[in-house]
């Protein structure tokens, strides 16, 4: 691939991205009860109403982060749906559970009511993104202020007492250090501190720096391979939990690993990013048979216990294709772009069920 | 097919059976803690040693069945089997839950410590399949009667209270009719009357005739289709939820209702049986393209959130051949006995991923 293609490529995305905002713009925006539809045909008709927290959460943080950004974004149209999309948050998402801490529901219904709460950490996540990155439009100190403590709360789940989850303590579990959540943190520390200046860089310097040892911890077999789930002291586990993989992850912890590296200096760790979780988790994880991404796989070869451990899901793609191109717009290896190729040519040739987009998770899935 | 075929298919079916009992009497009996492996590769070898309770509780069940009603099966090493399967399970099974409650573990490590309790009723009627059966070979009144509490247990928490199970009260939740807990309580209700005489079958009347009711409240739109979840008034529920279709749940309800039809002599039953759970789950259900039946549909054709909604699953293929069969068996129906040919040569011509087995829900799945 060349630069010239690669500047096709930018076209591309540029174009499907305006297609993208703008049908989620038309259709999306629920006016009576505030928030987001997310399920929705290629006809715009909503086809289910229910509200799960961490679409609203991406949502509302993709609005602002184009507005924010992007000339082309900056429109009122956009400011008005992230700022409806974050008042339905603050007002619905966090519900308070029976450890009298608060937790954010997984699922509301239109109009707000919670349905379903998780017993982990990841609608917290999404909530803290959205309020974070509204807060920087509107300057609302409040909500900025929420927003620090919900990761307040976060921290101290992973960290110190994960009880406050809900999941009671059974006899058989080991704690177990799963790629997800040192992944998750590092991405809102890099959230929280972004242009904030030092003082709170310092804040959360010390979390960062936790994260990069946790994830460090998932390269095994002598570097031959990123395990999903390791031990607390860093080594392997036994079984079908401790053997798999998921390449998305891996991506995406690189991903958030070369940005540490870059930004932080640290050279050791900006190549252990690029070699361990960009390249890496594309030679055993890029189906060589069909193309692309599995979603799961087996270390050892076996068969994932997963149902669906062999699609091709589109979000793994996209996130894959933004790893490759920042591995190589920070190395210039041309071997990096011929797999920002490939993969970008999987991903645009194939047709997906739903409206692709960075929003609806489960739609636009497509099987080899 | 003619009836001459059908002997074919019983004699290549009586060969699997008697491999996969091989297979399994070799491999899946843990000596050392009691109990099965489940997770087991073509070759013998263990690549996980979790043990699932309904995974453990079914095996019982089958080597209990095998033994007591198949002659070539009434070997010592048969009940040999059931009984270490059996003790481990009702040393192991049951955990106390918050509410003071019995629960069944989902998951439980090689040597029996609980590592997982979902907050549903499943785990329990495979524990209570397995305690009933157990007991007709062994005569252990404790063990029957063990099996009767929680029976008891699980009625309550399906007809009076479910907060026992676990789940907090949210304020966006209406109760619903999911099809698989009247049918899964069909199918226990008619383990544990069979055979037991008047009083017994007495006892469970009442639960029997409840759960046809709650089964019948699924055929929805004017008897053209089975959907998965209903209103406790039995009427349809909006988004995807309500307009899920799952072909293989309707099948296997449709087995324990023929049964009921046959065995109460209510023809109207029988009829509405093979008619609306046996007919039409293979109308809708089957893949007209590549063949195999969906794991999920929605009704109106929109793609299910499932991700796995397309796959086609060993087991849903065995109960649907039971249910073809059983259909063409009460009626001599031509076009029944055409189906059971079509569904037996796509099961019998796939390859399966892992050891197709009567146990390994996920092993076995197999793509178009």
């Amino acid at each position: 691939m060349s630069v010239v293609t690669l500047e096709k490529c930018r076209e591309n995305i540029r174009k499907q991205l305006d297609n993208v905002v703008d049908f989620w713009l038309k259709y999306s925006l629920d006016r009576v009860h505030g928030g987001f539809f997310t399920c929705i045909g290629k006809d715009g008709k909503i086809y289910d109403e229910l509200k799960y927290v961490w679409l609203q959460g991406r949502q509302v943080w993709m609005y602002c982060r184009l507005y924010r950004t992007m000339d082309r974004f900056h429109k009122p149209e956009i400011l008005e749906a992230a700022t409806v999309g974050g008042a339905f948050l603050r007002k619905f998402a966090r519900v308070s559970s029976s450890s009298g801490q608060w937790k954010c529901a997984f699922c509301l219904t239109r109009d707000g009511k919670a349905l379903k709460v998780q017993r982990t950490i990841f609608s917290e996540c999404f909530y803290i993104m959205a309020m974070d990155e509204l807060s920087r439009l509107t300057g609302d100190k409040d909500m900025q202020l929420e927003a620090e403590q919900m990761m307040e709360q976060l921290i101290y789940w992973v960290q110190v007492d994960p009880s406050g989850l809900g999941r009671p303590q059974l006899p058989g579990e080991v704690p177990i250090n799963s790629l997800s959540v040192p992944m998750m943190l590092m991405c809102l520390v890099q959230q929280l501190t972004e242009g904030r200046g030092q003082e709170v860089a310092q804040k959360y310097k010390e979390l960062g720096n936790w994260c990069v040892e946790q994830i460090l911890q998932h390269i095994q077999r002598a570097g031959t391979a990123i395990l999903e789930n390791v031990s607390v002291d860093g080594s392997e586990l036994p079984g079908c939990q401790g053997r798999l993989q998921n390449p998305g992850h891996a991506l995406e912890a690189g991903w958030f690993l070369m940005l540490y590296g870059a930004q932080s200096g640290d050279k050791e760790i900006h190549r252990t990013a690029i070699r361990n979780f960009v390249e890496l988790p594309y030679q055993y994880g890029w189906d060589k048979e069909h193309g692309g991404l599995f979603y799961f796989l087996d270390v050892d070869g076996h068969c994932p216990t997963q149902l669906e451990w062999s699609m091709k899901l589109w979000w793994p793609h996209c996130e894959a294709l933004i790893a490759f191109l920042m591995a190589y717009s920070h190395t210039r290896k041309p071997e990096l772009l011929e797999i920002f190729s490939e993969v970008y040519q999987y991903t645009f040739s194939h047709e997906h069920n739903g409206y692709g987009s960075p929003f609806s998770l489960q739609h636009g899935l497509h099987c080899p």
